[in-house]
C-alpha cells in the first residue's frame, strides 16, 4: 500500500479563485490491480483549462466533483506495473492529477524518451501545450508562409511555441504580453517582430499599436485571452482572416465580462472582413501527435523552438502557483515539481 | 438624351431609416461613349445590405455618399450600346441602381436567358440571393448530407432558397420566420421540416422549441439575424458545427444591440463546442455563378426549388417597400416594378 500526498477541490470558486479553494491530504492507494501501473509524480503541470474544471457549467469535459483530487498532467516514473505496455523504471506522461502517486490504468498514458529532451518538456514545448500551437497555427488558424499573425499570452507555453513557430514559417510575428520582462523576453529569445505589453494599453491604443507593428494588417490571431487584447486585434484583422480561440483567460473568472464589447460589433468584424472564427480542444486533435513530435521535437533538439519553465517547489505550493498563473505571474510553462528526477 | 428618374440618398439616418432619408429626382443622363450601354430599368432588387450602404461606417463596400443615386441590382433592357457585348433588346442584371435609366461601362453586368426562367429571377433564386444561399450552405456552412440545419429568415430570398438545398441535400431543415403565415409557407410551400415563429418566442423559449424540433442538435446554423435567434441557436449547437454569417438583420439599425448577449458566453460556446464561424460576403464568391447556374437552374425549372416575389409597384414607392423589408413586411424577395416588361 502506497500513501498519497493530494490537493483535492475543497469548493467551487465564486469568482476568483482561491487557496481555500483546495484541500491538502493524504490518501492511502489501493493495491495494483490487473491491468494497472503505480506511479510517483515527478513534474505536475498548471494550465488555464484547470480553471473550468473547477466550475460546475456544462463544458467540454467534466467538472472535478468537490472533495476529488484536482486533474491535471504529470511526468512521473513507473513504480509497478501490472499492465504489459508499461515496465517499471520508465518514465510517463498522462492525467495523474495533483498528486504525489497514482494508480491508473494507462489509457492515455504515453511513455517519454528521456533522451531525446528533458522529461518535463513532455508537459511543455513537446506535450500539450506545444501540440495546441502547432495545430493552432497550421490546422485552426490556416496559417501561410509570410502572413503576420498576432500571439496574444506571446510567451505562455503554448503562445512561445506559436510565435517561434510563426517566426519559423517566415511569419511577422507580432506578441501581445503583460509587463516588460515577458516582451523583451519575446522578442530576445523567442525571436518575436515586436511584443506589445497589453498593461500600457487600453483596446484602443492597444489597437493604434498593433497597426504600427503590422501595417499590412492582421492575417492569423491566435486568440487565448479575449478582453481587450480581442476587441484591439479585430480592428486589424485583414479580409478573410483567421482567428484560432484557444481560451478566454481574461474572462474566465467573470472579470471584464461585464465590460466586454458587445457582440453586434464582433460580429459586424466577423461578417465585413469575411473572417474565419474556429473554437478548438486539443484532445480532438491527439491523433496528431506522431506528426507534431516528429515535426518539432528536431526543432527543440537544434535550439529553432526555446522553452522556459517557471517552476514551484512542492504539490503544497500548487494552488498558489495555479493562482499566479491565471493572473498572468509566471513566467514560461508553469510546472510545480513534485517529486525526485529519476536516478 | 435621355430623362432618368432616380432615388438619391439625401440624408443619413440615425437608427431607423425613414423615407425622409430618400429623394426623388429627375436628372437628364449624358450621351452614350465609346463602351458604354443604355439601359431602361425593369425589376429593381431591394436587400438588406443596402441599409449597411446608408451609414458612413467602414464597411466592405464603400458607403452611398448624400446625393448620390442609391445602389442596387436590377434587370434592364438595353436601349443602345456602343459596347460590343451587349446588343440593343438584350436583358441583362447589373447595379444599375434605383433609377428608370441608367449607362454602364458593361462591368459586372450579365445578360440574361429569358427563355431558362422568368427574368426577375435573375434577382432572386438564380442571381444574387440565390448564390449567397448555395455558398452559404456548402462552402461556408460545410453541410453534410442528412444533418441538421437551422435557417433565419427562413422565408427570405436567401433563407427560403437555403432550406431548399438543405432539403434536397436529405438535411433536417427548421426554419426560423416572423409571423404564421410565414411558418405555414415554410412548411407547406417550401418543405422544411419545422419552422419556428420568432414572434412567439424568447431566447429562452425559442431554445427549448429548437431543442424539440432538432433532437440531434444543431450542425449548420444560417445566420442572418443575430438577436435571439442566434442567442437561441447557439446552446443547440453540436460539436464542430457551423455558422454561416451571412447577416445581422436584426442589428442593422442599432435595435437590440444593448438587448444583445454578452460576447464572452458567445466566445464560450464557440470554444466549447469547437464551432467554426464564417463571415463571407457574396462578391468574394462570384466566379462560382457558372457552376451555381448550372446546379440550380435545372432545379427551378423542375420546380425542386420553388420561389415567391412580393412586388412593389413604382420606383417612387421603392423606400417605403425598403423599409418595410427591413422590418419583415415581405413575403418573399422583394422587388420594385420600375418598368414594363419586354414585348
Amino acid at each position: 500500500m502506497t500513501d498519497a500526498t493530494q490537493i483535492t477541490l475543497a469548493s467551487r470558486p465564486q469568482g476568483k479563485p482561491s487557496t481555500d479553494n483546495f484541500k491538502l491530504q493524504t490518501a492511502t492507494l489501493p493495491a495494483v490491480q490487473d491491468g494497472q501501473i503505480l506511479v510517483r509524480v515527478i513534474c505536475l503541470s498548471l494550465d488555464p483549462y484547470m480553471r473550468g474544471r473547477m466550475d460546475d457549467a456544462k463544458s467540454y469535459a467534466k467538472p472535478v466533483e468537490i472533495g476529488e483530487v484536482m486533474e491535471g498532467g504529470a511526468v512521473a516514473e513507473v513504480m509497478e506495473s501490472r499492465n504489459t505496455d508499461f515496465k517499471p523504471g520508465q518514465i510517463v506522461v498522462g492525467a495523474f492529477g495533483w498528486t504525489s502517486h497514482a494508480i491508473s490504468d494507462g489509457e492515455g498514458v504515453r511513455v517519454v524518451d528521456p533522451e531525446q529532451a528533458p522529461i518535463s518538456t513532455a508537459l511543455g514545448v513537446l506535450g500539450m501545450p506545444g501540440i495546441t500551437a502547432w495545430v493552432g497555427l497550421n490546422d485552426i488558424g490556416r496559417a501561410k508562409d509570410g502572413e503576420t499573425i498576432v500571439v496574444s499570452a506571446a510567451t505562455g507555453a503554448v503562445g512561445g511555441v506559436v510565435g517561434q513557430l510563426a517566426k519559423a514559417r517566415n511569419m511577422r510575428v507580432i506578441g501581445v504580453a503583460g509587463g516588460p520582462e515577458k516582451c523583451a523576453f519575446a522578442v530576445e529569445e523567442l525571436g518575436y517582430d515586436v511584443c506589445l505589453d497589453h498593461h500600457d494599453h487600453d483596446a484602443k491604443s492597444l489597437s493604434a499599436a498593433i497597426k504600427d507593428a503590422a501595417p499590412d494588417g492582421v492575417d492569423v490571431y491566435f486568440e487565448s485571452v479575449g478582453g481587450k487584447t480581442l476587441e484591439a486585434v479585430l480592428t486589424r484583422m485583414n479580409t478573410h482572416g483567421r482567428i484560432a480561440l484557444c481560451g478566454m483567460i481574461a474572462w474566465y473568472s467573470g472579470q471584464g465580462v461585464a465590460d466586454a464589447q458587445p457582440l453586434p460589433a464582433v460580429w459586424r468584424n466577423i461578417l465585413t472582413r469575411r473572417l474565419l472564427v474556429e473554437g478548438f480542444i486539443i484532445f480532438d486533435h491527439y491523433h496528431k501527435f506522431p506528426d507534431f513530435v516528429g515535426q518539432v521535437a528536431p526543432m527543440v533538439a537544434d535550439g529553432t523552438v526555446k522553452f522556459r519553465e517557471d517552476v514551484a517547489e512542492g504539490l503544497e505550493n500548487a494552488p498558489q502557483a495555479f493562482l499566479d498563473m491565471l493572473s498572468g505571474g509566471n513566467f514560461g510553462k508553469q510546472l510545480v515539481r513534485v517529486g525526485a528526477d529519476p536516478a
